[in-house]
């Protein structure tokens, strides 16, 4: 089997990429570990960026992202009980979209159905080959039987434990990274949000957001310790928990009913250098992670493709290649400040069990300065609604 | 002995409040320590923000600031080798004031022998009694005489190691610190700065400011070790390690000459809470440190001195006691973000010995923001020239 890009991982960043590229004329082949319900299966993040949504628009697959993604002009972050409204609309001209990522690969899904170009579920054993030569192919198992899969490029869309990163030698990469002392429990549920606009709170008792999938499905997060199990916390736990951490005027207000889902994740900066290698491109989260503070992991993927696809556009357009080595270098300029941003609202909201109360007491300058400076406002809502994505030419 | 305000300390915040209260007709009397030559050869900083600036106006100590202080419209922060000029007077509107402390100091000494008013230089055995009474009083010893000095109130202008902080309970105050793991090695000289403008780089061998007095009177200071000692950096070696910290086209104007003064300063983030207790008032260095890199300390001081001040006029012309229990509330406001901006320049220009390669790119990332995003330049701007006085009302 041959074709122009091999892409590993069929999650948002994969099937984008593959999308953008078959409206282009550009063959490409998707290989996917898991099932498609296992794929939709992922709970994950819901607030884009404009950036993202206009990618989507490009790709031919905002239609219902158009019509059902909320547009939310504005979040709420809250200190210790004070409460500043951020007007991002207002300060950066710009909004943020809410819709969930399990749409956003839904609709993916139906366009790379539609368009009746390869894909390949359940791929098992997903091997990289001669990626540093002249012609790469990807070996893989599939309905049993052994597949091998000759291209151009590869692009490896396969998340943080794919198998992408690790066919680049381990001497040419740099890993950076910090690891949080705690993590996010996260409850799914059938019941309107308690605001209509996101709320980013600070509390003693640790971080709080109250985030939403639609006018009827909310998503909660508590900070809580990383050695908590997931069963420790019934709903009634769960419910309760959020309340006290909340403003009394917010938590009366809220509705709760029983989970649909509800996990526990640890959050971790990280960032490997460079993306590529030969002809691999690492794509999202195959090469960086955000702390979910600031709703920046799915919007990085996103601009990793822009970047990506428009790199291939120029390479298989105007036989452009010299492109293809600056591919990592674009990227992470936008990546590593979006990285910024992850840790700064990380640090800014919550518990830290090592902070003296010098560090108390910097974190709560730090939500007053940034709150009330007109310029500390600006830096934070255009970094929400997100950077511009850098050109490439 | 009775005055209206006893001022401990003949710093330049025990000087600037005893002549703005002298001018309004509100009796003082300042004891200080040491002898005015001791006071006059300590060597500190040197760059005023407007706020201060106008206060000495409003002092009548202006005059000599106003003719020989070198007017800065900008700094400039250097990472690595790469340059940004923050446009301070471009994008806020206001610029600094190059003016050593000494001379500040000179300046009121002279204004305080010319009104006569009293002054007692090596005051022994300063002790502060019944602070929380009605009628608190100050015992000393002059020229071998014991004295006693009752008045309505006692400003605290005596620095971190004075007896004014002292004089408060333990256990009505709470301390908040950081110290940091390094020191700053200062060299001042008779030659002309290497730079029209201050100068703040980051180097991988260390932290480096050029900063001056005048335009034939530099300071410049090294990032150093705390284990080194100041006998350890002969001239030269302290010239050679500066060219070695900044880049070649600045280190190639640097004119370099014999040292009138070297020291090592270690750097601490330091605030007491309350700055008051009872009659007693602490103003500047005697109730918070700042690492000096941003230049607030000598600025903070002089804020604190705004507010005792409008207070004061208040309950002396007005009657009006009620903001006196507002003083430290009113303070800390501003002094919390100027602790912030300078822990913020500190960690931004400094090499951390504990920093993993995470940090070391969010440092980096952080210059790359801030000095790429407007709104990210308004907030250096804003803050390193002094955001506004609080209204006291």
């Amino acid at each position: 089997m041959k074709t122009s890009v091999a892409i590993i991982g069929a999650g948002p960043s994969g099937l984008l990429l593959g999308q953008l590229l078959q409206q282009a004329g550009i063959d490409n082949v998707i290989l996917e570990k898991q099932s498609p319900d296992y794929v939709l299966g992922r709970i994950r993040a819901g607030v884009l960026e404009q950036g993202m949504v206009k990618l989507m628009r490009e790709a031919g697959v905002a239609d219902r992202l158009d019509r059902e993604g909320l547009i939310h002009e504005g979040i709420e972050l809250i200190y210790q009980g004070k409460r500043t409204r951020i007007d991002l609309k207002g300060i950066s001209g710009e909004s943020v979209v809410v819709y969930g990522q399990t749409e956003v690969t839904r609709d993916l899904m139906a366009a790379r159905a539609k368009s009746g170009a390869p894909i390949f579920y359940q791929a098992q054993d997903v091997a990289l080959h001669q990626v540093d030569g002249a012609q790469p192919y990807v070996t893989f198992s599939h309905a049993g039987q052994a597949m091998r899969l000759e291209c151009d490029y590869i692009a490896g869309c396969d998340g943080f434990h794919g198998v992408s990163r690790s066919a680049i030698p381990a001497e040419r990469l740099t890993h950076f990274e910090r690891v949080y002392p705690f993590g996010w429990l996260g409850l799914l549920c059938d019941t309107p949000p308690v605001s209509e606009e996101l709320i980013y709170a600070q509390h003693e008792r640790g971080f709080v957001l109250c985030s939403q999938r639609s006018p009827t499905r909310s998503r909660y997060y508590l900070q809580v310790p990383l050695s908590d199990k997931v069963e420790e916390w019934s709903d009634e736990r769960f419910w309760a928990e959020l309340k006290r951490r909340l403003p009394q005027e917010v938590a009366s207000r809220l509705v709760t009913g029983p989970s649909l889902e509800k996990s526990i994740a640890p959050l971790r900066s990280y960032v490997v250098e460079p993306m590529q290698y030969g002809r691999l491109f690492l794509v999202g989260d195959a090469a960086h992670i955000v702390p979910p503070t600031g709703a920046k992991g799915l919007n990085l993927a996103a601009s990793d493709v822009n970047t990506l696809y428009r790199i291939l556009l120029k390479v298989y357009r105007e036989g452009r290649t010299d492109l293809l080595t600056r591919y990592s270098t674009i990227a992470l300029r936008r990546i590593w400040k979006a990285e910024r941003f992850s840790w700064f609202m990380t640090n800014l909201l919550h518990e830290f069990p090592e902070a003296n109360p010098f560090d108390q007491r910097m974190q709560q300058t730090e939500y007053d300065y940034f709150t009330s400076s007109a310029a500390g406002l600006e830096t934070l809502a255009e970094n929400y609604v997100g950077l511009a994505y850098d050109e490439v030419c």
